[in-house]
């Protein structure tokens, strides 16, 4: 899922998204609470019409940005007090409000809000924050009335396996239709990540749509999949096209790299983007250098396309029986370091024996 | 002539700018001589194979932008010394020089260079600059070689009728494929600026394109081909739409205008380009706001669209016998005062019934 912040992926129209072919577009609860508002995008028909995406639509709750933004929040048992990341101004996300705005912004899936707790918390703050944020949960689903929106709940918990396996059970125990794995990919080491994530996926149900919140690159894709993961998000793929990094099949390529200037070859040989379809290396290369906007527009949507291709290549590989192999030649290739290190390790091999006697 | 400053009309790709049906984009000498170099251009077979745009092209000479952007200048006879609006290194624009690099960038018009002296210039500064002009396009002339590419010379003298009619003999002695009227829509007012033209575009000869540098305002444009020009370009239209204005049938729309917020029409009801077909107001208004990238992209494309509209109008109405009317009724019904003015003063029908008569 690109991640769409203030309603709109940026740079991109409805039309790009969808020549990209990407399943689902994130919305930012928390932006589009606070501009324009979800009085006005209700009053309109909703997130879609508002923005012209007739695609599949998920909403976070909000409560990430509270969290990673906020100059100042303050938590309680009814919600988090947090001020605008815009101008300041005082506001309040309780269950009820966060999945009424959701509601609002009429997206097909919408998240309960949970507290997603920083990495260097103590086991003991994690354990009080799991309770909460199942508490939330419930109050989450109470105050949820909507028929044709999803309600996905979150699995927290940090790193302690434990803490996972209750928050996991408390989470089962209220039913959703969906079940997301919150509070990873926030700066521990892509293992612990992994080792965390493969004591919690396999116990998720099979016929619910699994979630990893937070992960955009091809490396880490590729291996929550493996993990049976479904869905996940990150503004990586985006972000990084701002800055003039593309990803490509044979890895990263920073257009701003003095050999791209004269480098008259596409993009990326094997994706089929208009980027990659129309321009070169070394137009975009000028493009990057000179910050126009025409350059944001199409990294941004080479990257979008290049993630969507990666996926659809998975899922194909997936019903031919052929993940492992798949996974492991794209990661060769595309030669991340972290990948290999995960590899060398043999953490991969190792989680995905381990789920198969599960 | 939407303006590709850098090789890129800003946020639009070459698809885009086909869909607006704009005739001819152009590019600018002095910036992409400087960045990415005209020999980089040369090498991937020009400006249109580096950009993408297969359709009409014409660049500049390079000379605005020299007296115009330059911190500090020195001309000669020989040529123009300046230093780079981006490192502040120093370069010399010759004729000779101007006329190889725009034979290596490869549009299908090039320009001679010209000095487009201050508008609050001397008459004997302005007398004399047309001459060096005179004498620069004669230089430009021997220099340029290639057989695919149309040169234009452009007619100086700022506002002095007589010097007007001086650049103009000197410039058709030399003979060019096309003439541009420069040195005008430089501060004057406008009912200065369309004396000057009147005074010089009917001497232009019939069969060849008339060019008046530097004027995008819709009321401007329409008064200009009143007076008998086929050819103009402006960064206005372009940069107003990153400002959040768009161009429409009924006047500018302030996008950051609070009553857009819920204004959920489309932009310009007339209009058949992206913008106006697939969102609100209301939407592009929260773009706007948000100074998202897409806002400059989509009103770009509808302003861009929008001036390509009303030229295809214009040209229509001409072969119809009716352009005047159109031109009035149009110009009433965009309602901006600059040309309401130039009504209430009877200066357009005077300057056509002189045209006629001549």
């Amino acid at each position: 899922m690109p991640v769409g912040t203030k309603g709109t992926v940026k740079g991109l129209t409805a039309g790009d998204l969808h020549s990209t072919g990407i399943g689902v577009v994130l919305g930012n609860t928390y932006h589009l609470y606070l501009r324009p508002g979800a009085d006005l995008i209700r009053e309109v028909g909703g997130l879609h019409a508002f923005t012209g995406w007739e695609g599949p639509m998920l909403t976070d709750s909000g409560g990430y940005q509270v969290f990673s933004l906020a100059r100042r929040r303050k938590i309680s048992e009814r919600g988090v007090e947090f001020s605008s990341v815009y101008d300041g101004s005082s506001h309040f996300f309780t269950p009820e409000l966060t999945t009424r705005v959701q509601q609002d912004l009429g997206a097909d899936v919408a998240m309960v809000l949970d507290e997603c707790p920083p990495a260097n918390a103590s086991r003991e703050y994690h354990a009080n924050s799991l309770r909460r944020t199942a508490r939330w949960a419930k109050r989450c689903k109470e105050a949820h009335s909507r028929q044709d929106q999803a309600l996905f709940g979150i699995v927290q918990g940090g790193l302690y396996p434990d803490l996972r396996k209750e928050s996991l059970r408390r989470t089962l125990e209220l039913g959703f239709s969906g079940y997301a794995v919150g509070g990873l990919s926030v700066g521990e080491p892509r293992e612990e990540m992994l080792q965390t994530l493969a004591a919690v996926a396999p116990k998720l149900p099979d016929e619910k749509p699994r979630y990893f919140m937070g992960i955009g690159d091809p490396v880490g894709i590729l291996q929550v999949v493996a993990l049976g993961v479904d869905m996940f998000d990150c503004v990586l793929p985006t972000r990084l096209a701002r800055h003039g990094a593309a990803l490509t099949a044979g890895g990263r390529v920073n257009l701003k790299n003095a050999s791209y200037r004269r480098d008259f070859g596409p993009l990326d040989p094997e994706c089929s983007c208009e980027a990659c379809n129309s321009y070169s290396r070394a137009y975009l290369s000028h493009l990057v250098r000179e910050n126009e906007l025409l350059a944001h527009r199409l990294v941004t949507l080479h990257n979008v396309h290049f993630v969507g291709e990666l996926c659809r290549q998975a899922r194909a590989a997936i019903f031919e029986g052929c993940y492992e192999e798949f996974m492991k030649a794209r990661i060769a290739c595309y030669g991340d370091p972290a990948g290999r290190v995960a590899f060398r390790h043999g953490l991969m091999d190792a989680i995905i024996r381990q789920r198969r006697n599960d």
